[in-house]
Formats: C-alpha cells, structure tokens, sequence
C-alpha cells in the first residue's frame, strides 16, 4: 500500500494530493485524516489508505467547531480549523446557486461578460485544486449559459448534478431551481 | 409603523429591499419572516417591523433542513429554502477566506490581475444586493492587495473584520489567518 501512487481528482475516498505533490487540506475530508492520523490535522501525512478503506458516499454531519478552545485573546471566535472538502463545496455551492438566483432576467451585455469571466477565474482559483480542475474541464466542455437568470441557473444545477454524479450522489431535478434557490416552497404548494 | 421607509442596508435588524423596492430574500434572516409572518416565506410580505421589534445580533442557529418532506420525485431532496443572508454571508466568507489561503505565495501578474477582476466582479453579482454594495465600496476605498497569499489573506480578514464591525460582532485577530484558514490549530500548539 505505501508504494501506490496516491488517489488523483475528487472522490471523497482518500487522502488527496496537489499536483505538485503537496498534500491539498481543501481536497479532503476530515474522517480521512482521523482514519489514518487518529484526528491529527498534521499535513504531512504521507501515507494513502485504500478505496475500501475510507469510502463516505455522503457527506457526515461535521461538528462546525471541532475544538472548544478560544483562540488567545478573543472571548469570542474559538480554533475553528479550515474546511474541509465537503464544507467547502457545500459553502461555495450555496455562493453560487445563490448568485445564478439572482442573476438579472434580462443582463446587459456587461452583465453577462462579467458572469463568464467570474465563472472563469473561479475555475482558477477554487481553493480545492481537483474540483478547480473538474469545473474548469466542465466549463470548457459546457460553456456557461448567462443569457438569462433562467438559463444560468439551470446550467449551475447541471454543473452541479455533473459533480453529483462523480461522487456518487443523487440528481437534483432542476426543474426545482427557483423553490430551491430563489423563491422558497410556499409558493409550490 | 405602516407608513416608515423601509431600512435599508445590511443591518440585520429587519426586512430588507432592493433598490427597485423588491423584497430581497438574501438580505433577510428567517427570524425576520417568523416574526412578522407566522414561518411563512411569502416574499408578498409588505409590512417592516421596527427596529427594535427584530433585533438580533448574533447569528442564530439555523436548522439547515426547515422542512422535512422530499422534492416531489425525489428520494433525496427535501424542501431547504433559499439561504438567508447569515447563512448566504457564512458560505461565502468561507469560500473567500478558503479561497485567499490557497492564493499562491508568489501569484503571476496574470493570477494577480484575474484575482482583481474576480474580487471586482465579485462585489456586482454577489447575492445580498447592500452586501454587494458594501463590498463594493470597501474594494474602491482598500484595493485587494493581491502581491502575495499573505497579502490576500489579510486584506480578506480586514475586510471581514468590516463587516463584523457593522453587525456589532467582534473582531478576528488577522494574525491568526494562517491557523484558521490554512493550515490548522495543531501547528500552533
């Protein structure tokens, strides 16, 4: 086992690692450090567990704040460590459906360049590396639709579904877009 | 109470609205819905409540499930409403700061330019319309220093700190950034 390769792009399995080799905090999930660490944070764990080993199809419920102590001088903010790569999807994906919601029903053309170069420069600077890379190769294949608020939000729900599909999670119908991301259920019922 | 100008601004003391007067969901706390409305998320609501009827400093704990029935066809999904402006804020903070410290230490001219851009179109299409607007003038009085991942990430914690400023809640320590956005609190210890 020490001698594989380590896992590349984004399964939720393992422990994972930057292209250059360095081990990538945003890519990976707590529970893998914890499997392999006995909960140390330390980031210069090298070894990989197996797939068999860690598989966690859905994201578990994290504590927010895993330590109790307060950071020195502050009777407020405790030591919060960085996300992980499932808070981090699912804070950044709230951002964005959130923002696709949003969206003007009808964007100049301004507004709709502005869009594209945003979408674009995520790609770039996504924190977690290989989702970065996954959602710059989507949108190369799936350029961003932002015509409307209707078509930008549908394209976010694919965007999404498309990651769903990698990790092994159900399809959102995005049919359901506006209750889910604008407008609230009430309006449904 | 009928007859006042409805508040405007992010101060998370009431029902807030857009420039156009249209209600705007991700400026608005659920509390704010309860109280004025018995739990509905009606966006027809017209009435605003004072400001000391919904005051409400710190965020509350949000159940992150409101509702417990599926989206119809889904074994999956339940109904979650839109994200209120705390838990739109904590997502997006989240992936700033996250975003910030993975900010290369030594960024290109390009990377340097594309952070610029993103931050500046950021400030346009984030979701909270006065959030946006506070951003956007805090960008115009403090340029994103993006020379370095340092750089970046303390310019992020001043900018947050702003904020907290506005909505009465303490200050972060900046000093502590790398701790509780990169690299974890072990190291500290």
């Amino acid at each position: 086992m020490s001698n594989e390769t380590p896992d590349k792009g984004l399964t939720l399995k393992s422990i994972l690692f930057n292209e250059n080799g360095k081990f990538c905090l945003p890519c990976t999930l707590y529970k893998s450090f914890q499997y392999i660490s006995g909960s140390t944070m330390d980031p210069s764990i090298s070894s990989t567990p197996t797939r068999d080993d860690v598989i966690i199809k859905q994201s578990p419920a994290l504590p927010s704040v895993p330590r109790s102590d307060l950071i020195p001088g502050s009777r407020t903010y405790v030591k919060e460590d960085p996300p992980d790569v499932n808070k981090l999807g699912s804070a950044s994906w709230t951002f964005l459906h959130a923002m696709a919601a949003k969206y003007p029903e009808k964007p100049t053309p301004l507004q709709q360049e502005e869009m594209t170069d945003f979408l674009n420069i995520f790609s770039h600077v996504y924190p977690c590396f290989w989702c970065a890379k996954d959602f710059e190769k989507y949108i190369t294949e799936n350029a961003p639709k932002v015509k409307s608020q209707e078509e930008l939000s549908t394209w976010m729900c694919q965007a999404h579904n498309k990651v769903n599909k990698k990790l092994g999670k159900a399809q959102f119908n995005c049919d359901f877009w506006k209750p889910r991301w604008k407008e609230g259920w009430d309006e449904q019922e």
